[in-house]
Formats: structure tokens, sequence, C-alpha cells
């Protein structure tokens, strides 16, 4: 990798940036984006060489490799044309959160085998570049969406990229991934950012929620700092898979609060007592992956 | 402090102990539990003198304080007891999660005076005498709930220990204590175990979740590992105002989805910008008040 290109100057982006600067000696980082605020935050924390903006595609020409980290709905907008303009040798890959409407997208490509599906499984409740760090991708979860359709030079480089990065690399199909990534990931920061916006409502003293954020509000509500820009259109994109994980989830609740009402604490305690066997699933999760 | 007693050798009273041996040169720690393994734990881990089974109270009757650390309905079933058989020195103090049942129930107790109803903003996801930490207390917030019918002497006495511990203070009224815990701990509590049993449902192979729980399921679910024989009770204590919390969660949830069935991007992401603002009233917490 000589050169390489970032879409998205954010906290994945970045962190990407500053682990290709780690891993190749002397590449060159060209990252492009919308906000002239966060260029300029990117070249000042010295992890590009230089900085355009989305406008300027035709900059990635030349590039190994480019890596989009913008919201699943600009990934969809930008991948066909970033495409179009790349050299043969180039390979593009995505770091979005869904990822059934991003192979749809680009389906019909003619330039499809240049490109690599990926959803790595890493992040902060921190967003913009000064929330990359280097070592967000080591030890971390990469799936690999559709990965019989790259090119093979082009998947081989991906996967020397990413193993250089110490990732764990998964293979999935795009339906499942969404599917899973509803039930496991959408449905926490749904389930957080309603949580917050409750407790907003029933505490309008904040001098409250803070003297008692200790007692568990603080954990549970961490997700609801994400950013809504990249969150807002995943949940769009991903509607029926988080529809259902959500329906469901509103039934555990209100199931329990019908249990409540009837005072059955006997039953309440049994059904904790069977969802504290979470405790061995998480038990497996090495520390490291337990950024958010 | 010459001598105390400890009623519930798990994570609150273990971590009280440990605190009152640092605090107090050559305090003498008896500790009560109904488990026998908790007792050997407690005493192996040397921060009680001596162990005894619940029925023993009458150990307790020298003591200069007693703590009692057991689920809300045992406090309100021991309570009385206790001070029956106490000095007329002893102060007695609880750390139970609410407080307007526990103040009920001692109400027209003749030693009603030797009594201070107590919440510590305290505690992490496990439980039991290994869970318990020096440093638990330390800059936490202790809640004093009828500060003013707790004799004079008495309440000195606590507020020493409680400052030697380095908490802050707060005063509250048991209603609106019950009101405040139900809407920022409770409910947080009912949300990560209801997120928990949810996701299992709808994830039957734990390897996914395994996988994909560094994408913010992790801490979501944290508090769905708590103890069901501390948080069963205080739920249905606190039945009222937990129920009220979780229709209002519930009714907020309910709202995201249709939103999202209609596709109402902007307004979706408008309101997660608006909850954003949980992220000015977290970042005021200190550090070290967020255990859990």
């Amino acid at each position: 990798m000589r050169k390489v290109g970032v879409i998205g100057l954010g906290l994945i982006g970045g962190s990407f940036a500053i682990s290709m600067r780690e891993q190749y000696e002397g590449v060159e980082l060209i990252g492009l984006d919308v906000s002239e605020s966060h260029r300029n935050q990117a070249l000042d924390l010295g992890w590009i060489d230089a900085a355009y903006d989305v406008k300027e595609l035709n900059m990635l020409k030349t590039c190994d490799m480019v890596f989009l980290a913008v919201p699943v709905t600009v990934i969809c907008e930008l991948i066909g044309k970033v495409l179009d303009i790349v050299d043969d040798h180039t390979l593009v890959v995505d770091a979005g959160s869904t990822k059934q409407e991003i192979c749809r997208v680009v389906k019909d490509h003619p330039k499809r085998a240049q490109f690599l599906a990926c959803h790595p499984i890493a992040g902060t409740e921190f967003s913009g570049p000064k929330a990359a760090i280097k070592e967000l991708f080591a030890q971390k979860i990469q799936i690999l969406c559709e990965f019989d359709k790259t090119r093979a030079d082009l998947a081989h480089n991906a996967l020397a990229v990413f193993e250089g990065m110490q990732m764990e690399i998964r293979y999935m199909d795009p339906v499942m991934h969404d599917k899973h990534l509803a039930y496991v990931s959408h449905l926490s920061h749904i389930s957080s950012f309603m949580l917050g916006k409750t407790v907003m409502q029933l505490e309008p003293d904040e001098k409250n929620i803070f003297d008692m954020a200790g007692s568990g509000f603080e954990s549970t509500v961490r997700l609801a700092k994400s950013s809504p820009e990249m969150w807002a259109p995943i949940f769009v994109q991903n509607k029926e898979n988080v529809i259902d994980s959500l329906e469901r989830y509103i039934d555990n609740l209100q199931q329990f609060k019908e249990n409540l009402i009837e005072e059955n604490e006997a039953f309440i305690r049994a059904e904790m007592k069977d969802i504290n066997s979470i405790k061995s699933i998480l038990n497996r999760i090495p520390t490291n992956n337990k950024s958010q």
C-alpha cells in the first residue's frame, strides 16, 4: 500500500488512517470530507497528508485502497462514483453498519469485483476526527460480506491490511449481517437513546440525573451520545429488522410491567435469573473488544 | 467506632466493612449473613473478625454501629428487630435502594431516633463477598432521608463515618428519593434486563452475540448481570414509580417505532440530536462516580 484514500474523517476513518500509517511505512494518505473543519483537524492531527472536499473524488484515482467511512446513505450515493473513477488496481472498501443495501447498490457495477463490503465491529460513543484512536481495530471483529465477489488479488490485499491491524475476520451473508446487527447492536442504540429521552423527560432538574447517574444510568445511556448523522440512516436502512427487534423488546417490557402490576415477585426474580446467563456469554468477550 | 456490625456480606456490606477497617484502627467487625458460604468467604477475605447467622441478631447488641446491606424486603423485616436488641448508643443504618417503605416500617418504633435511612449511590454489576472493594464509596453520593428524625449525636457519628469515606452527602425526602431512583436507576436496570432477554430470544446462537457485542450491546446490557435477589424486591417495593417510568419508556419506544415505519429520518435525527444533550449532563460526573 503506497497510496490510500479515506472518505469520511471521523472516528472510524481517522482510526483507519492512523492504523495504515503505522502499518505501511511511507504510505501517502489522502482524506476527503464534506466538512472543512474536519479536514483541517485531520491535517493538524497529522494522520492524512492532503485533504479535499468529497466532490473531488478524482483525487482517489491512483489509490491502492479507498476506505469509505461515511453514513450508510452516503456510502450508497458515493460507492458507484468511486468505482467509476478508480484505476484497475484499486481496492474499494466500506465500513458501513448495514450491508444489504450497499451490496444491492453495487451489484451490477462493472467494477463490482474491486469492492469489498466490510463492517468493523469497533467504535466508541465519540465522533469526529479527534475521536480517532490508533488501537481502535486491534483484536476486533471484521465482518466481510460477499467475499467471493471481490477479485482474488484485491481480496488478498484486504485480508493483509486487516490482519496487519490484528482484526479477527468473519464471513457473512449481507441479509444475515443486517439481521444480527439489528438484534445485537441497533436495538441497543435505540434502547439507550429512548432511555436518555425518558429520563430527561421525567427529571427536568439535571442535578438529580447527575447525582444519581452512578446508580446504573450512566453505562446504560452511554450509546445515547452516539452520532445521529451516522445512526439515523442505519435505522432507516435496516428498518424491517430493527422494527422486528423493537417490537419484541416492547413486548418484553410490557410483560415485565404486567408482572410488576401483579406483584409476581417470584416470577420476576426467576426471569432475571435466567437473563443473568448473559454473563457467561459476555465473559467470553476479550477486554479489548469492549470499547463500545 | 470500636465495634461495628454488618448484616449482609455482599458487595455493599463487604465494601463498607473494608472501608471501616481502613478508617478506624483496631475496630472489631462482626458480620451476619444467611449464607454460610458468604460468611466463610468474608472471614477468609479478612474484612470481618467473626461471622454469625442472621438469626443471631443478639450479637449486635453492643455495636456502635450496625449497617444493613440486604435486599429491601429483608431490611423491612429486620430493622425493627435490630432496633429492639441494640444498646442506647448504637447507630443503625441501612443501605437500601428504596426509602419510603423502610421509613414507614420504622416510623413508630420506640428507637426510631437511633436509625438513619441511607442510600449510597455506589455499586457494580457484581455481587457477593468477592465483589467487595475498598474504594467503592469514595467520592460517591450518600443520600440521607429523614435526617432530622435521627438523634443528633448518632446523626453526627454517621456523618463522620461517611465523610471519612469521602462520600458526598445529599438530604432527601423518602417519597422524592423513590421517585428519582425509579426514573434514573430502576428504569435503567429494567431496560437492560429486557434488552438482554430480547437479544437472547432473537439470537439463539450465542456465538453471534459474542462476536457482535462490541457494537454497543455489551455496555447497554451490563446491568442485566445484577443480582435478582437485590433487584426484584426493589422493583416491587417501588412499583408505582417504576411503572410510571416504564410506561413513559414504552411510549417513547413505540413513538420511535412509528417514526421508523414512516421513515421520518429527519425527525429521528433531530430527536437523537436533542437526546445527545445527555452528554453535557454526564460529563459533569466525576470519573470515579461511574462504577455502575
